[in-house]
């Protein structure tokens, strides 16, 4: 049904989805293109497109698929610039880390009458360095693809949607599940509120604790020794890129501050407890989240 | 050239310790003891000992090297009760989290006229499980085996200790070096500075975030589908153990608190700065961390 992808953003999630497409046996056409032509180049060397766009946009219009693969606002940007020249006949859809704005201008720009279908999409995957370099079709194995557009999920199955957009996004999240991901709904802003806690607080907390040890303690010789598994691990996502970061923080702003500081309050509790059976409490909680 | 050793405490470090032993080509005998017979039981049935000691300091008497193994605390405990009963022929060594007062009693109870040796060791190894069904001498591969007695471990290579003891410790870091770790050397307070970073901060700050999510949204569905690998890895820890934790919080307080401080106010100063350039600076070192 699907005869041809384009993928804008050959990063690594781009670059990821490209192989995964690959591995699970689509066999149409993938045509790809990234602002840095290095990565388009790295991603057509690993088979994840078959061809780099010369130009995006003319390469969007054959398309019957355009998955936006950037950080958030260069995917708000392309939202703009793809809106005007699709056709009903065309499905965007997107796998951007904060869904709440991406969502609401999809619907404005997209979804309506004489426009393409804009699904917002988000697989919860990724690793600490980005690039195509480091693109792998595994990532997707077992993790949640959140679809955050319930209102158009429910037209899809209602049928309101014209048939063809309605095919393309069932097509889509069938290759989704064949990447071995979950697919999920959720609505976008109770997205942005899960991820805040379970991705954006994580990165942030590990940002800051690796610049705080890099501070502290970084120029001592031993401490590479010293260091083991628990330290690589915390500070793994040390190394992910403000790039891409940095619009995670502009769009869901109060929910990750909302969420740093009530960690902060929680350090402070924990700080303050050292010496007292309170301490036994923050272990009691945190073991039942992991054996919960 | 050891024939027998006594391990105070089979839980996860005592009986992978065991095993490493015998992994590494240890011929001798190795008997151990738990205050939980289920741990001795199960470490038998491994093979990371050979014996159940009926009576630990009975047992202790004939065994050229005891191992303690257990929480701080327990440790010191046992340090008390083995300094009258031991001998300059005998070598006691352990594997606590924190070196500072283990050191300081390891030279006031034992390495000098009349007592046994001691030498104060902390493998930079671990799970966040405790207990001897989770042993494996692999946790020791590549990771550092700490001794925090600089001046002991000098009157070693000038020969002023006893012969015996001198060879004990000799042949215990080549066993060490066996298992795969790498042996290093530092003043008990300078470990204790480094181990509350790279060590015990990050294990506090899993407690503290993990409670905090099982707080906040422990109880949504959608939290273990959307969650990924940095809710995993970021709250691994998590399950550690409040019995060996309490020892070290209580034994490193000041070190500790003054890094989580120092993190929270790190934490306050990056969520002021979500919107402003300097969430790049925070990127920056953490990624100059990760490539150092």
């Amino acid at each position: 049904m699907i005869e041809r992808i384009l993928i804008l953003g050959t990063g690594l999630l781009g670059s990821s989805t490209g192989l995964a497409l690959r591995a699970a046996g689509f066999a149409g056409a993938i045509e790809g293109w990234d602002k840095n032509p290095k990565e388009s180049a790295e991603s057509l060397r690993l088979g994840a497109i078959d061809a780099v766009a010369v130009d995006p946009l003319d390469a969007a219009r054959p398309s019957q698929i355009v998955l936006l693969a950037t950080p958030v606002y260069a995917i708000l940007d392309w939202m703009e610039q793809l809106a005007p020249i699709l056709t009903p006949e065309q499905l965007v859809t997107d796998v951007g880390s904060t869904k709440a704005t991406i969502t609401e201008t999809g619907n404005r720009l997209f979804n309506q009458a004489g426009r393409a279908a804009f699904l917002p999409g988000h697989p919860m995957a990724g690793k600490e360095i980005g690039g195509a370099t480091a693109a792998d079709a595994g990532i997707f194995r077992d993790a949640a693809w959140i679809f955050t557009s319930d209102p158009w999920i429910g037209s899809l199955t209602r049928g309101e949607l014209l048939p063809t957009a309605a095919s393309l996004a069932m097509h889509w999240m069938q290759w989704v599940r064949d990447f071995g991901c979950r697919v999920m709904e959720l609505e976008a802003g109770r997205h942005d509120e899960l991820v805040a806690w379970v991705s954006h607080l994580p990165q942030f907390l590990s940002t800051a604790l690796t610049a705080l040890i890099e501070t502290e303690v970084g120029d001592a010789p031993e401490l590479k020794v010293v260091g083991g598994r628990a330290l690589r691990e915390m500070t793994r996502l040390g190394s992910s890129p403000y790039s891409m970061w940095r619009d995670v923080a502009l769009t869901n702003t109060d929910k990750v501050a909302a969420a740093i500081q009530a960690l902060e309050q929680r350090l402070a509790h924990l700080r303050e407890n050292l010496r007292t059976p309170e301490l036994r409490d923050e272990f009691e909680l945190a073991n039942r989240f992991r054996k919960g």
